[in-house]
């Protein structure tokens, strides 16, 4: 079999999880919340099962749900989709990611993203044939050096993927940012994915920004979110696209024949759940919180940890403790001190070392404070 | 942007539903049952939900339902499957098809398929780059001509895809069917994908066979089936593929950048409920029984039944009643009689008239008698 994907091997999210287990770890590795989503929510979806919603959803996703997502994000970011021809529910933000670059590459495309990046953009790309052009953005501000996009960009690139609030560098673009994307993007017959499943976890007033408030970027643009994200539930899968309708209706034609629908009661009971806009609103502040606790743990131990604008992640650097290359540090921390990071290599291409660590913070207080015992002892 | 499916549209599927729920009419059309599933799964995978299995599950799928499926295969087909390496949990049957294509296609591969088809396989196709290569099969008895598909054979020949018990046709492959597939494939590096959704659905004491029945397809196939035609749960979307390991650990590497991994309360519970095989051992003369009902009651009409033999689907013949093309005439029985059918013309790339129908009876006891009542009057 010839492979599509032949660096590709266990991802890092499960070796470090079944690392995690297998050492008896706190698991800070993984991007998954300890603690449980509402008992609302879950009564909905059994709520929704048991009233008989247990068939094929309509291919574009649940029309009262589409509608939901339509007003929240008319509320929250001020513009407007039309929940018949620019929304499709998704299994995930992950399927989303996926159809849109199945729709818009084609062998031979390039495709610009910035490094480190979430481990499933490069190998995506690879799978439709696409040639991905990595930007490399190095600690410690992770800052995106555009005029090196710009020498990047040539007639054969046909997307750019930009993700804020950015996992793992917890940085959030800037209007500078996105303004000078709109401008690279202007005489280019290029798209964008916007990854903005973090959207609600920005923190110290930082504002989140989204691809579809740019004119020059909307019209291109597939911006997808995450309920797994937004209401702790990630192993519920379900998420959604928004794009202008000529490009959704490409996105649809391929999402059509990739997973066809998505789980009916979850999509009932999510629609309901919309309904109550504080279990979003507060999920910033719920989550700064643990982020200032981690901070505030983190400060007491030889780990010096970066600024953390949004996402549920941090990033930490760890020269004080050992000169380990990232992975071999994250095994040995899992092995002999009981808490599992990501080392952040692990998002990018290219080899790299600037020991540094991902944590995710996405957990119960008593989780933090235990795992914060223990890299105090770390020396 | 460069539309990767030209030809594509709303699916048949949603168009025929949509007329059915406009015109009021009974749908016979989309493949999905209208009585519910067992309130006893739905109790488990609330149960599931409210003891906190709501994060990600593992990229394979919830261990113990590996385990149970592999437990299920080998009792009812006598053929092992290694859970860790060698199964699968999908996003449905349909992400199970789309990412086997994603794994062994590549562009300009060719892929035999037989027609009619389900609608989904050909586009699939396409996305990747690869060139689908009909055989056309006609009624009454829709024989594969094994001659024709030995020419169609060539050195870029990729993937053969079959689909046994056959949505629309109702047949069931044979025993001699599988023998000339074997041969074929002996001296050619090409795979076999087997959509087997409706495996326990077969009538008369016919034996639904599998690709992993015969040595020369079982080294080289995946095998898809579905827990929604299972277990009456289409709105749920899981399923699973089977394959050998080595080419098992090339699908992973696509499914865990499309889905990453599958809901995880609704896996634990089809793990639990799959200890009672009875569930699915009652299937066939569940079915059977609804199959004989519509036969006897279509023997009152002008619409002549073709034999069936498995599914939940059966194809009749409107020669007696209507010169309309199949499509026309289902829109016309939808809108003036209020009965939904499906096209068979729909199936076929090329186009195409045999006045068939198909005919969804997966549906209650009255539902069916109410069709049979309106359908009687069709002259
Ligand atoms: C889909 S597994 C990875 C979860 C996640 O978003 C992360 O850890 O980065
Ligand atoms: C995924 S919608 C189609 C359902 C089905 O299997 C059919 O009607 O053929």
């Amino acid at each position: 079999l010839m492979t599509k994907l032949p660096d590709t091997g266990i991802s890092i999210f499960t070796h470090m999880s079944q690392l995690a287990v297998r050492h008896g770890a706190i698991n800070l590795s993984q991007g998954f919340p300890d603690f449980d989503c509402s008992p609302r929510l879950v009564a909905l979806v059994a709520q929704y099962m048991r009233q008989g919603y247990n068939q094929y959803a309509p291919m574009t996703g649940v029309a009262g749900l589409r509608e939901r997502i339509s007003a929240k994000v008319e509320a929250t970011a001020g513009i407007y989709y039309h929940p018949e021809t620019e929304i499709t529910v998704t299994a995930g933000a992950t399927q989303a990611l996926f159809t849109a670059m199945a729709t818009v590459i084609h062998p031979g495309d390039e495709v610009i993203l910035f490094e480190p990046a979430y481990d499933a953009y490069a190998p995506s790309v690879r799978v439709f044939g696409g040639i991905p052009k990595p930007v490399a953005l190095n600690a410690p501000d992770f800052a995106i050096d555009w005029e090196a996009v710009t020498h990047l960009m040539s007639p054969k690139t046909r997307l750019i993927i930009v993700n804020s609030p950015n996992n793992p560098t917890a940085r959030v673009l800037s209007d500078t940012d996105y303004r000078r994307l709109v401008e690279i993007l202007r005489d280019n017959d290029c798209y964008v994915l916007s990854d903005e499943v973090y959207e609600h976890m920005v923190y110290d007033g930082v504002q989140h920004r989204s691809a579809m408030h740019y004119a020059g970027l909307r019209e291109r643009a597939f911006v997808v979110a995450s309920f797994g994200k937004l209401y702790h539930t990630t192993g519920w899968k379900v998420g959604y696209c928004l794009a202008p309708a000529a490009l959704m209706a490409e996105f649809r034609k391929i999402h059509q024949f990739n997973v066809f629908s998505v789980n009916t009661p979850v999509q009932h009971a999510l629609a309901e759940f919309l309904n109550d806009p504080e279990e979003y609103l507060e999920l910033g502040a719920f989550f700064q919180e643990k982020r200032d606790f981690m901070l505030e743990a983190l400060s007491g131990t030889r780990f010096r940890a970066l600024p953390c604008q949004g996402t549920y992640f941090l990033l930490a650097d760890y020269t004080a403790i050992s000169a380990l290359p990232e992975r071999l540090f994250c095994e040995a921390l899992t092995e002999q001190r009981g808490v599992a990071m990501i080392p952040v290599s692990s998002f990018y291409s290219e080899e790299t070392n600037q020991q540094l660590v991902r944590i995710c913070f996405a957990k119960q207080r008593q989780t933090l404070e235990q795992a914060a015992d223990r890299l105090a002892l770390v020396s």
